[in-house]
Parts: structure tokens; C-alpha cells; sequence
């Protein structure tokens, strides 16, 4: 066999079976592999951008990688930004990049890139796999990395020999090294942290969803302490039946209201809270000075035995959290509204969906009336780069086949990676997409007024909205293959909205508010 | 003024008068900036793979620099791929990248990423303004360095606060270094060399058009020498009255018939000719054996003084180059091929159009047609990065208003940057663009085969086509604001083409051959 077939049959033999895929002139031999292999399932994407997106959506539903497959550097350029989202999201991937042969990278050929360079301002882990023999071993090290500290970018390079020529194996991945666990003093003294007036624990990761989620629940029931979580969450479970916790807000002002009575902040899977950007007089970190910060478990380390340590600590084990009872607002009628879509979503949202939220100003006012709809899981930006909502409700469809996905997606957002909307259509992914045509960059408009800006003239209007001429989401949906429908009315969406979430493959709803 | 307004008024002052930008929230007081000088063009890409796209067109036809405005990191990244074609190309930009404010970076935000290494990996000049009051040198040099060696790659990062800081200036760019000039023994030896029997000179950059392509013709009908060009191109005149010269062309077989007879390669402002890949068994060179290749001029010289210097040599001041004459095919009629594409183009071409070519395989069958059309430019893919042709159209035209710009590009390619569409809608730009709608990744077909893999599963289809569902093209260009047409055969072809030609502003004509 060759390296190529080699590194698919590693894949395969290690539980990879998943391949988001966007390749290159450089991976021929990789895609003859694949095709030799039907027992691998190939997604394509029409843009690099597609493939990281959905792998990091995957990875988030399923906790498991898929690979990607990526054309040399400036493939891996269009794929930067997802694999940057990714990163944050604590999400793992193994992305492939082929690369010239060896023999050839001494030529400026035009495709000549800085491969292990942009690996590596993005990636946990790059190795280029020195020639065939190695690629089976290399591949290996790389789901093993891309498994490691809760999830990792892993990007192995293939020089296109080291694909074609004589190879070795398959190889296993070996299991990822154990994740580090806080030693009994420090759970002790958090213990005795969350017991104290003004107490907070900040949590993250996979103590949002889940049997770990119920644990956080148990322990903020039993101490008396807040239980709260950043503002861009990977995944977080909500609705009916979740323990209650409270969610940082995104403008840093509120964000510093809402921590100015806390005392303690323990954090256990979870980076300390920091300002998305910095604004000119006021501070970088949110908790009020004295606050003292404690890491307890970091994002990488072991979240759902530290949780089961804080449990037993506390006294926990058997205490019942303070759950969201269901709640679901009557279907609203008349004008549109974003408050009306939310109460439309909330009534309408079926248990157990995964909801892909990128709306990411039309979304501060339709979330919040979700918290108590049937229970759902939550996908959000991690990283501030827009263009992940749709390659990412591309991901978890395919994790999840069996879930209804919703996408809430901003106009200028959805732009950056339309092209997955190609990729719904494709594979008959059980996708409802909503798109905020609010004819701009309304976050921008925010951040302008945010510095100081009030008043704005031809220059930045240029820049911030998207009109003259306006976008047509029905007409961009129908050139992908996916059926949309404009509305401009509460009853029209509602309809729309309940069509798509009884039917079984993508639809788009374009919301015009008035 | 703060840092924000002295980099505006420094660009101003050097002569850099048009920006194509994608802000995110990190630049908002650049745009406020920009926004108090209303004599600076913004044009906004609605994905950064528009604006280094465009600033490379841009380039490619005035031969000056525009600038980019990216996000940070992703940002940068999503602009990556189209920066590494530009570079390929020789031309220059200037990148401003926004980063958060120095003090705020030690803190793990979710935007924060590595934005001098993701620059440096394909950055010819890379520096981040360490303070408000260096902002306006800081530009000055960047543009200087953009403006250095024919053309450069400069970016130039911006954290928040070295533009909301109080700053000095404006500045105004010095002008670039000299550019290095060969020896006169060097440019004997080349003229002596091209005289000999079996020689060539293979041209490069500004040597491609205008009148240092006249030049060569003049070197060429002197010494008898070949007069030869590489595969991609960023710029190449082309029609009557265009100084005749030899395109190497792409498959590696091909190309090393093409050079079988050369006994020297004399090289001016070009590098030398590499295979596009490496392939098993084959060289990645195409040059035979024994073959003496020098570099009289390399890409970043004085390609100009060397052509005339060179022209003194040998003796061909006053000599007539071969010219092309000017030879209009019959407006074709009947089923659509896309021979008769490329004989309804070369009848229907405008002098003095500017033909952007990204129809990667499509344009192999229809650009021989236009070779004695009247005369214009034609601009390519030099990077092998694909998602560059409609950017390019964008720069092109923004470059220059008043010539008719035809954009040749192909289905799959088109679908990485179709934003640029609405850009074009939204500045009225004059681009007739023609999608070839072939359905897939033709050249993967091809490029499995030259590997050695002459049939493929299902895997494999599913990775090289671009069907269930086929994109339609004439929806997608009216959901980005572009008026649309499908056509079959070769009259329609023919007179939606000429009513483009005719028409003032952008189309798109999708391209179904039988």
C-alpha cells in the first residue's frame, strides 16, 4: 500500500470515519485512498472554510474528531478562520494538508507556500510526515493529538511523495495521555471557596451538557454559590430540565455589573472571563477589584472528574439542582419582530435540537426567549471570527443525524461561508436556516458607537451596510439547491418555521423585520 | 489626530487613494478615520478573500498599491489565499490588519491569534506599530516597501490602541529603493547567448505588456532568439499588433516537448520554468538536459533598463517586432461548445479589454481562439490558489473605470469568493463574468489521471462533483444583485455576451455546454 491508503486505513482502524473535504490538485493520492475506502464518509465543501467549520461542529456534538482535508497553504488559509473558532471552542480536528514532494519544494513552483508555518500559528500540533514510511505512525500521533486535552488542532502535512511512494502499516492511534486532575488540597479549598458569601464557579467545556452539567447543577444547590458561564460557549445545554446557570453578557460594561458582587470566582473548565476587545478607559477583566480568581481545572484538564471531586467535597452527590421548569409562550401573530421570532422558536423548537447560534446581534434578543423550551443543545462563535454558523450546523447534522439542527445565522455572517449551504443540500442534512437580514454589519454599527463614534458619514455607511444592492437570500438558498422562503410577518414565520422543523431536509427562512 | 487618522492621511498624502476593506470590530476608529476623508474609496468585500483579491487586480493594472482592511488573525487568514496569488504575482499591497490594543493582550480573548506569524508566513514586510505616535511612519514605510522590488506584499498591524492614541504626522512614503540593474558584462553575455542557435528568452512581468513587450519583440526579430512566456501570468497583452510570443502551457508532458530544442534559456524578469507539480517519475523541471538557463533579470529587477540595455546590445532599437495580426473569427451559431465560446469571444472583445482568466480548464479550450483579437490584456492565476478571479475583476475594474473587464472563471473556482459579485453590483463595476458551469472540479478529474488513476468510486465523484444539487448560477447572481443568464447555444451565447459588452455595468452569463 501507499502512504495515502495508509493514513486512511489508520484513520479508519483509529475511529476516524469522517471526512470534511475540500481537495487540491496536491492530494491526489489521498482522494484515490479515499475512494478505495467507501466505509469513509467524504462531505465535500465548496470552500476550505466549509471543511474546519464542520469539523469543529462535529467534534462539538459527537466529542470525537473528524479529519479534514486541505489543499496546500493558501487552503489552509481559507480554512484558518474555522480552525481559529475551533481552537478557542476546545474543539480537536486532524486536518491534512497535502504539499508538494519533497523533490520539488526546492523550486518556487506557484503553489509554494509556508505549509508548517501557518500550522503552526493556529495548530496544538504540525509534523510533515518525512516520507512514506512514517505517514501510518505520523497519522496516529495526530488523532492522538487531535484527542488530547479535551481536543486539539492536529494538522499533518503530506508531501506528495510521502502519499504515493511504498508505506507500512495501518497503525491504531494509542489512547490520548490522562488529563491532569487538581490535587485534594486544591478541591478542598475550593470547596470551602464556594461556601463563602459572594462565591461564584465559572464553568466550561463539557460541564455545560450533560450528566457533568447536572453535577455543576447539584453543587451550586448545595453551596449557595452562583453558577455561571462565559459569553461564547461552545456547546451548552438549555431549556426544560437543565440546571439553571447565569450567562455573561457580551458588552463589557453589563458584563462588569453582572460580576460586581462576586467575591470568589473558581473556575473549573472554564478560561477567566476577559472584555472581548479592550475600549479606550475601561479594563480588560470584568470581576471587580480584590475578586480573587482561582483556576481550579483548566479547560484542558479533567472537568468531569474535578466536578465529581467538588461534588463529594461539598456534599453534593445526592442534592438536586435548581432546574428550568418548561415554559412555552404562545405562537405569535401579526407584525415581525426578533422578540416574536424567539417566542416562535421557543414554541416551536422540537426536544432535543441543536441550535447553531451565529445571529450574533439579532441573536441577543431571540435567545433569551428560549430558556425554557423543550431541551435543546446550543452551539455558538468561540473565536469572534464570523463565517462558522453554517459549517458548523453542517458538523452537527452529520454528528447527529437523528436531531433536528436550527441555524440562526447574521446576513453579513452568513456570507462568509454560504457555500455550505451547498454542502445541507448535498448530503439531505436535517438543517433549518434562518438568516437576520438586517442589511449589515449591526455588530459594527455597536462598535463604532462603542469607541466613541455617534455620528457617521459615506465612508463607514459603506462599510457597515449591506443594501443598494440588498442580498437575496431566497434567490442565494435556491442557487445552492435549498428551498427558501422570505417573511416579513409573525404568521409567515411561524408557518415557515414549523414547515422546516417538520420536514427532514435543509430549508432557509429569510426574516425581514420590519 | 489619533494614530487611526494619521495612517488615512499618510496613504492620502503617498498616493493610495482606494481601500478595499472588510472591517471587523478591531478597526472601528480606522474606519472612523477613514470615514472623515471621504476623498479615500473604500469599496466593501463582503468576505476578505475580496479585498486581497482585488487589491491584487487593482495592482495588476495601474501598477500602484491599493490597501486591504482585515480582522485580526482570521481575518488575515480569510484573505490568505488571494495575498499568496498576489504575491506569486509580484504584486504589491498594503494589508492593514487590526489587533487588540497592546495592553490587552496577554488576556486569552476570543479573538486574540497569532497576527505577525500568520503575516510573516506570506508577507514580504510584516511590523506592528508599537505605539500611536510610530502609526504614521510606520505607514510610510509600509507602502514604501509595498511599492520596493516591482511590487511587494506589506502588512502593517495595528492594535486598537495605536489607533485611538494621540499620534503625529502624516507622513508621506519615500520613494522605493533603485531597483538592482544587471552588470554590462552580464547583458553582453545575454545578448551573445540569444544569438546562438537553440536560444530563448523567456520574459516576465512588465515585460508582458506595453512598451517593454515591444521591446522584446524588438529582441527577438533581431536575434532570431524564442520568445517565450511562463504558463500563468499575471498580466500578458494579447492581440493585434502584440509583439508575437510562445505561452508555456500547463501539463508537464507538454511543456518539456515545448523547451525539447532550447539550448539556452535567458531569463527577464521571470523565474525559471518549473513543473506545476511534481508527478511520479516525472522531472520537475521542463528545461532538457545540458540546457544553460541564466538569470539575466530576475522578477524584482530592473526588468525595463535590462529590455533596453539588452535591445542596445543586440542591435534591435529600430527593429519591427513580430506582430500579431488582427484575424476576427465568424460569430459562431448553432449547439454551444466551448471552441464556439472562445470564437463569439475573440469576434465580440472590445480593444483594449481586460480579460481576468480563471476558466482553469475551460479557458484551455476557449483563450487559443482570442490570440488575434483586438488587442488587450489578460490576467491569470499565478498562484494556483483558486477563488481569485472574480476579486481580480473587482480590482481590475475599480483600476480602470473605463475599460470593459470579462471575467472567465470557472464553476468550482467561483464558488470561493462569489461575495465579489455584490461588490460588484454595489459599485455599478463594468465586469461581464462568464461561468463555466462544467459541474465539478475538472481539473481534480484530470489531475487524478495524471497520477495514475484512470477510474474512480464513489468517493472520488463525491469529491470532484459539483452535482445533486447543480448550482445555479443565474440564482445566485441575482441573490448577490447581478442580472443573470443560462445559455445553451451558442446564439444565445453570442447575444447575451454582446448585450454585457454593450451594457454598462456587471452580468454574469452561465456558460452550459452540451
Amino acid at each position: 500500500m501507499n502512504g495515502a491508503t495508509s493514513l486512511v486505513k489508520t484513520m479508519l482502524a483509529s475511529g476516524v470515519d469522517t471526512v470534511f473535504a475540500n481537495p487540491g490538485t496536491s492530494e491526489m493520492h489521498f482522494v484515490a485512498a479515499l475512494d478505495a475506502h467507501p466505509d469513509m464518509r467524504c462531505v465535500l465543501c465548496l470552500f476550505e472554510g466549509g471543511t474546519s467549520g464542520a469539523a469543529d461542529g462535529y467534534f462539538r456534538m459527537k466529542r470525537d474528531v473528524a479529519g479534514t482535508l486541505l489543499h496546500l497553504a493558501p487552503g489552509f488559509g481559507n480554512a484558518f478562520a474555522n480552525i481559529h473558532n475551533a481552537r478557542k471552542a476546545g474543539s480537536g480536528m486532524v486536518n491534512v494538508m497535502g504539499d508538494h514532494a519533497i523533490h520539488h519544494l526546492q523550486y518556487e513552483s506557484p503553489l509554494k507556500g509556508d505549509t508548517v508555518g501557518i500550522s503552526q500559528t493556529v495548530s496544538h500540533w504540525t509534523r510533515m510526515s518525512p516520507d512514506a514510511t512514517s505517514v501510518a505512525s505520523d497519522g496516529a500521533d495526530a488523532i492522538r493529538a487531535a484527542r488530547s486535552r479535551n481536543g486539539q488542532i492536529a494538522t499533518l502535512i503530506l508531501p506528495a511523495d510521502t502519499a504515493w511512494d511504498a508505506a507500512e502499516g495501518p497503525m491504531t492511534a494509542a489512547a490520548p495521555p490522562a488529563l491532569r486532575q487538581p490535587d485534594a488540597a486544591a478541591v478542598d479549598a475550593a470547596a470551602r471557596q464556594l461556601q463563602q458569601p459572594g462565591a461564584a464557579l465559572m464553568i466550561g467545556g463539557v460541564a455545560l451538557f450533560g450528566a457533568a452539567r447536572e453535577i455543576a447543577g447539584r453543587i451550586a444547590a448545595r453551596t449557595g454559590c452562583r453558577l455561571v458561564c462565559d459569553t461564547l460557549l461552545a456547546r451548552i445545554a438549555k431549556g426544560a430540565g437543565t440546571a439553571q446557570i447565569e450567562q455573561l453578557v457580551y458588552p463589557v460594561t453589563p458584563k462588569i455589573a453582572q460580576l460586581a458582587d462576586v467575591a470568589s470566582l473558581t473556575l473549573l473548565g472554564a478560561e477567566r472571563p476577559v472584555a472581548f476587545f479592550a475600549y479606550p478607559g475601561k479594563p480588560s477583566l470584568p470581576e471587580p477589584p480584590g475578586c480573587a480568581v482561582t483556576t481550579l481545572c483548566a479547560p484542558e484538564e479533567d472537568i468531569t472528574w474535578t466536578l465529581n471531586a467538588l461534588a463529594e467535597a461539598v456534599g453534593a452527590v445526592n442534592t438536586e439542582p435548581v432546574r428550568t421548569t418548561l415554559n412555552l409562550p404562545a405562537v405569535p401573530t401579526g407584525d415581525l419582530t426578533l422578540a416574536k421570532v424567539g417566542q416562535t422558536l421557543a414554541a416551536l423548537l422540537p426536544e432535543n435540537a441543536i441550535v447553531c447560534n451565529e445571529a450574533i446581534t439579532s441573536g441577543r434578543e431571540v435567545m433569551p426567549h428560549t430558556q425554557a423550551s423543550r431541551p435543546h443543545d446550543v452551539l455558538g462563535g468561540t473565536g469572534g471570527a464570523i463565517g462558522l454558523g453554517l459549517p458548523m450546523a453542517v458538523g452537527a447534522a452529520m454528528a447527529c443525524p437523528d436531531r433536528k439542527v436550527v441555524a440562526l445565522i447574521g446576513d453579513g455572517t452568513a456570507m462568509y461561508t454560504l457555500q455550505s449551504l451547498w454542502s445541507m443540500a448535498r448530503e439531505g442534512l436535517d438543517v433549518t436556516v434562518i438568516i437576520f437580514a438586517n442589511r449589515g454589519y449591526q455588530i459594527l454599527r455597536d462598535e463604532l458607537k462603542n469607541v466613541g463614534v455617534n455620528s457617521y458619514g459615506a465612508n463607514a455607511q459603506a462599510m457597515f451596510d449591506v443594501e443598494g444592492p440588498e442580498l437575496d437570500w431566497v434567490a442565494l438558498a435556491k442557487g445552492h439547491g435549498v428551498p427558501g422562503t422570505r417573511v416579513t410577518d409573525a404568521d409567515g414565520f411561524a408557518r415557515v418555521l414549523r414547515a422546516g422543523i417538520e420536514g427532514d431536509g435543509p430549508s432557509l427562512i429569510e426574516v425581514v423585520c420590519g
